[in-house]
């Protein structure tokens, strides 16, 4: 039986991880969780599986907690609370599906801690890919990726020839506004936005998707995780989202992950690597019912985000925190409808060209930098209304 | 570098074989190979490589030959000849790329000798699938796939869980009568036929995949190669032939092998594995280009020969033997314009119909009846002209 740890285990991935969780009771205990606010979501999974600690959001979610589960129960909170969730002793894996810039420092003493950690906190890699790596490789960690397109590429990487790597191909639903035309997409409202045509997911991922800076984040993400040059690491626009994500050999052959979209298989992936579990609730992948699979070039003209994140990410240093902390305060401040839908690649655009570079950062100067940033991103939205 | 002997060197895929190992000169070596009549074609390779034997048809080829070559090589004929290329005790591997169920004998020689076997020829397992593999297993022999379906299906199964198998999906392009009504059928010639939309191959695999019994021979070939039974092996029309196979897992996850058509890469996998070599002058996928790739259901109502090897597979013992002898001579009647193009499957389910089926039969069974086979087809069509 895996003891795991969960952080963000009332989000989207967390619930999805708890459906896996509950197709094998007899594979999968939880030792420990996290959950920002949501009790109510929470209370279920803390009274079936019974983990030995939970870490909430802050000491107020704490106290209406207490009375609700057994006292054996631990409680702690904030980003303490976070990391003794990601280090439990009684732990052998930490699931990492908190979002956002709060998920680097759980995954960092998760990895001093030696656990086996699946990661879906997007950011972890992309705000400190260099730092993250080079503790993995030096404690020997199995850093597995939970999305869709970094599983299907580790998927299509096993027992493969790495050294002969030409490419990784992500695919890109295109998002909400795949069709629209530069100028229809200036009117645009979040409603518009959050209706994503594929997956279900969160706000923030879901706006991330329509302006392509989920892409973005990804082919950051990838170059650290799978070792390989932005070169090297290429999208295409797959409106279906059938081939998850595709890896090119040197001897032109091309190894691809597909299925109908589903959460629920990257992360048993990761939880069971590398055995695979039955998934029998799931739908099986019949090519003939779909037809035709399409393919087309990402247009860089119309969504920049995503040219802005090949940038950040060739530039390295401190330039993806930037861009990874620009972009989520902007997208907040759209879901608030204080800016507009173009609004948010103009921000992050405008911090990326304001900020100097620091090379080889620390976490401390990546803490900062991220705090600085959101600032100004905030300072410029105040000063526009 | 990796010594090789080669049957088949002048045909279809032996060339192919010579072009991948001119790019890797320092990679591979010739020791022995086999031709048929084609002097013309042969003498290049056989100057350049050096091979210390050459096996021909028949002893008339054998002695024209024999002037052309120095004298230290050695030039031997027939089936004998065959067996002592794929035995030879220079060579690694043995590349089996001749047509027909002669391949059958030199294979088994091959893994008694312990060689490494490329195997491009179908009919080894379709007729003896069951002597073949239990010979394999004995002898811990590696048998690698040649053709382009079942090295994706290899490909795709490299590093995963082959436990977890739920489903192997071989792709079919449809062959040169894909859009054919069944009424059609009836009036294509033998010129119709060898357009094959996407793969360049020889006349007989061409007429096979315009009646879709290429694929029929390859779901038994697929059977044997990787020991998943007739209910998990599923076949589909992908005009395209841009996705070379998949392989289902019981996560629903699907991996596939995808490249543009090209048959050197798949031979190149076999004589490279598990490494992969560059292929500079292929070209890469890139599958905005295409636009989109295409699926459908096979019509089996309509191309009825797929059905009969599934039927065949399905009884085991003499039955493929049977569908592939029928098949063959079936075909050479078909090109030599004895019969029309819908006949060949109406010999080939008479044969089936009328035969004796003998549960798990020797090599010498095969051979009976394989040859028996040949002369009921051949009876049929003489007492119908």
């Amino acid at each position: 039986m895996k003891r795991l740890s969960i952080l963000g285990a009332t989000g989207s991935i967390g619930t999805q991880t708890f459906d896996v969780i509950g197709t094998h009771p007899e594979e999968f205990s939880v030792v420990a969780l996290s959950f920002g606010e949501n009790i109510e979501r929470a209370l279920p999974y803390i009274r079936q599986y019974r983990p030995k600690l939970v870490s909430v959001k802050n000491d107020h979610i704490k106290e209406r907690l207490r009375s609700l589960v057994p006292s054996s129960v631990e409680i702690l909170s904030g980003i303490e609370g976070l990391v003794e969730v990601a280090t439990h002793p009684d732990a052998d894996m930490l699931i990492n599906a908190v979002l956002g810039s709060i998920g680097l420092e759980p995954t960092l003493a998760a990895i001093e801690a030696g656990k086996t950690i699946g990661l879906a906190n997007k950011e972890t890699l992309v705000t400190a890919g260099h730092l993250v790596m080079e503790r993995v490789k030096e404690k020997g960690v199995t850093l597995l990726p939970i999305d869709s397109e970094h599983s299907a590429i580790f998927q299509s990487m096993q027992g493969q020839d790495n050294k002969a790597i030409s490419r990784l191909i992500l695919t890109a639903s295109g998002g909400s506004f795949r069709e629209r035309s530069r100028d229809e997409l200036k009117h645009v409202t979040v409603e518009d936005a959050l209706k994503h045509p594929n997956w279900s997911m969160g706000a923030k991922i879901t706006v991330d998707s329509a302006t392509l800076m989920n892409k973005g984040l990804e082919v950051i993400e990838a170059h650290w995780l799978f070792n390989i040059p932005y070169e090297k690491i290429d999208t295409i626009i797959h409106k279906e989202s059938i081939v998850h994500s595709l890896v090119e050999y040197h001897d032109k052959s091309v190894i691809a992950e597909l299925g109908l979209p589903s959460m629920h298989v990257p992360i048993q992936y990761a939880l069971s690597y590398p055995k695979r579990l039955e998934l029998p609730q799931e739908k099986r992948l019949n090519l003939w019912e779909l037809g035709a699979l399409h393919f087309e070039k990402v247009d860089t003209k119309r969504f920049k985000c995503l040219d802005f994140a090949y940038q950040a990410g060739k530039l390295g240093g401190t330039a993806p925190a930037v861009l990874n902390a620009a972009n989520e305060q902007a997208v907040e401040h759209f879901l608030n409808k204080r800016i507009s839908f173009l609004q948010i690649e103009d921000l992050v655009e405008r911090a990326l060209n304001e900020h100097q570079m620091v090379s080889n950062p620390s976490l401390e100067d990546i803490r900062e930098i991220d705090i600085r940033t959101r600032q100004q991103v905030n300072d410029w939205v105040k000063s526009h209304v």
